[in-house]
């Protein structure tokens, strides 16, 4: 049985030029980049030309770029990071939408006592710049920061980052985003859209895990989470994770050109075809978010009255991979919060399955998943008890 | 020129089937294991394998072993992560010769309110267990924890670490150590000596950079520092770095063949052997940390009045690698506070290399060192002008 991979939000097959960069810098790359000897130096070469690839793809400069162990480190490091240097202003602004990396911390400083306003979304699960604005002028000088995800992990919703960027700068907040979804499905050039502060992670986009990077503009600083040593400017101790961040790099570069070529547009055509055969396989089924920019390679799919883990997992047994929302809230049986702030109606949220494809992804792949999911489709249907 | 690495402690070489298990999860082993699906759960395995393997080589369960981007995160969350559950309590036990990743989080603490006490360092870099018993009884129930490293990085001074766990648990305080210099270089049982909680790095036993460990005893909780999902039990956010988590499972597997073996004895000759033609050749040399426990592998020696900055990057071209002091700490000119803290005097702490050694140093190349270091300490001492 070949596996019909439909699960590139949760992570991506590495690139063979990435395996292979991990694979050099373990073999001959793997002297500790801090050392003074030439060993030493000739590693912190591999690193540094790694940071100019990965600076190269979203448009910074090689200072801007905190290599950290994922987009989780980063989202921490620069939520947490900067509200310790922002004083008194005790307001974050953020959404009901994201990702859990960037919830949880939110919700951990709403218990140390600072303020989160989450932003309403409109039921194609869209920030209205209007909703920004005012949340600015009704909390001034008082906000810290804001954080709100470039394009969503479940749905693919894209934000319209230039106009909420725009309104942060005007109101001199930094904002942050986690764009661990939209690098290397769009082109994100944080300089043309002016964010402050970006999380990325290599695995999203056909690189290894364990790797990531936050970009810091250069006028915004950070408080340290990780201290131990001088690494990374002062903004990160520890060793670098040298493989890992050659493989970004790789993953980076790769990810540049695909972006310059036609092949988001092939993905974009393959996701519409998949979506559309689903769809009109299944009367009853409803694209979530489906009035909203989204990313070339989601879609979200609502199959109520079914329940997404019991079609994921018959999917499964039959070697298509899918998922019900997060992987990493996975095995929970509660319905996607992200969906329900959409205001999805619960069965449809309950019976939802993201499908997402990468640019490894192949027509044939498509043309079995449109063979089979309506089939497991109907079985679970047939075996509903009658209402 | 082939070089002569002896900078062990700095980092070391990943074995062939460190980098096998590493290339095995990038090229088959990729997805992610919080999936549902079947990819996923397969991932899932081999993760929990490799967790097996590094419990195997400590002696704890699995449930005690979280996963960490490397021993500079173990350490943050141990120290703060602990120190966050603890309440009222306001005091922690360190030492003045504690790595950067532990120093530096210490110090953060301090700045914060939290009481830091320095217990005294013997000449010989030794903890004294009579000092630790009499800063417990001093500061009674206001200590909310004690951080002593195992095994130092720059002298490879081994501490009393059942004398000091054993007043530690009698006195109901949790210890902390950072044990990253001595996994894999010496037996660890951390039931049989009785800490707490212990922080390690793979890269430091032949395993990838980018991956540690923090053994966290069952009766003991840390607030986690990176959220971000329910990995890890809650304690510890963000998609599992599989390819260097397997990595550091075949390098503890590794790591504890080999230490049931004779090699630890064949590296301390070596060591043995290097550390006396070097004070043959040197009268004026002198061992820092002669008179205590040390790891086999290291060798910190003193030439008065050089600079360990110019002997290091001569030795360098000459394709022999050793450092002065922590890679971490390269580039500063001050001598090692390590040195400094246990009393060495200013002229030989500023003349001090390190020289570590691995399971893969060969006699050749000790034959080689010998050859050439002296050679280099000469040459420095003749340029340098008459006082």
């Amino acid at each position: 049985m070949t596996e019909i991979y439909l699960d590139s939000n949760a992570t991506t097959t590495p690139l063979p030029e990435v395996i292979e960069a991990v694979t050099a810098a373990l073999r001959d790359g793997w002297a500790n980049p801090s050392s003074v000897h030439r060993g030493g130096q000739a590693v912190r070469g591999r690193v540094e030309l790694a940071r100019s690839r990965v600076c190269e793809l979203i448009g910074c400069r090689e200072r801007e770029l905190i290599f950290t162990s994922g987009a989780t480190e980063a989202n921490n490091l620069a939520i947490r990071g900067l509200i310790e240097l922002r004083g008194e202003r005790r307001v974050i602004l953020t959404t009901a939408v994201e990702h859990a990396a960037v919830r949880e911390p939110c919700e951990a400083l709403e218990r140390e006592g600072y303020t989160v306003v989450r932003l309403p979304i409109s039921v194609d699960g869209v920030v209205s710049p209007d909703d920004l604005a005012a949340a600015l002028e009704t909390h001034g000088d008082g906000v810290a920061l804001a954080t709100i995800g470039w394009a969503n992990n479940e749905t693919g919703v894209i934000q319209p980052m230039v106009e909420l960027a725009g309104l942060c700068q005007r109101a001199g907040v930094p904002l942050h985003t986690d764009a661990t979804q939209a690098i290397g499905k769009l082109p994100v050039d944080v300089e043309a859209v002016g964010v402050d502060v970006l999380s990325m992670s290599a695995h999203k986009f056909h690189g290894p895990k364990g790797v990531g990077a936050l970009y810091l503009r250069k006028t915004r600083r950070v408080m340290p989470q990780m201290r131990g040593g001088p690494h990374e400017r002062q903004r990160r101790g520890g060793t670098e994770n040298v493989p890992g961040i050659v493989g970004m790099g790789a993953a980076a570069e790769a990810a540049r050109r695909w972006l310059a070529g036609d092949g988001p547009s092939g993905v974009c055509a393959m996701r519409d075809r998949l979506e559309a055969a689903l769809l009109a396989a299944e009367p009853t089924a409803a694209v979530n978010g489906t009035g909203a920019e989204r990313l070339i390679n989601t879609t979200n799919i609502g199959f109520p009255p079914l329940e997404s883990e019991a079609i994921l997992v018959m999917l499964s047994e039959r070697g298509v991979y899918v998922s019900a929302g997060a992987a990493c809230s996975s095995g929970s049986l509660e319905p996607s919060p992200v969906l329900l702030a959409m205001g999805v109606p619960e069965p449809v949220a309950h019976g939802s399955i993201r499908l997402s494809l990468s640019r490894l992804s192949t027509d044939e792949q498509i043309d079995r998943a449109v063979e089979i999911v309506p089939g497991v489709i109907e079985k679970l249907r047939a075996s509903m008890p009658a209402v």
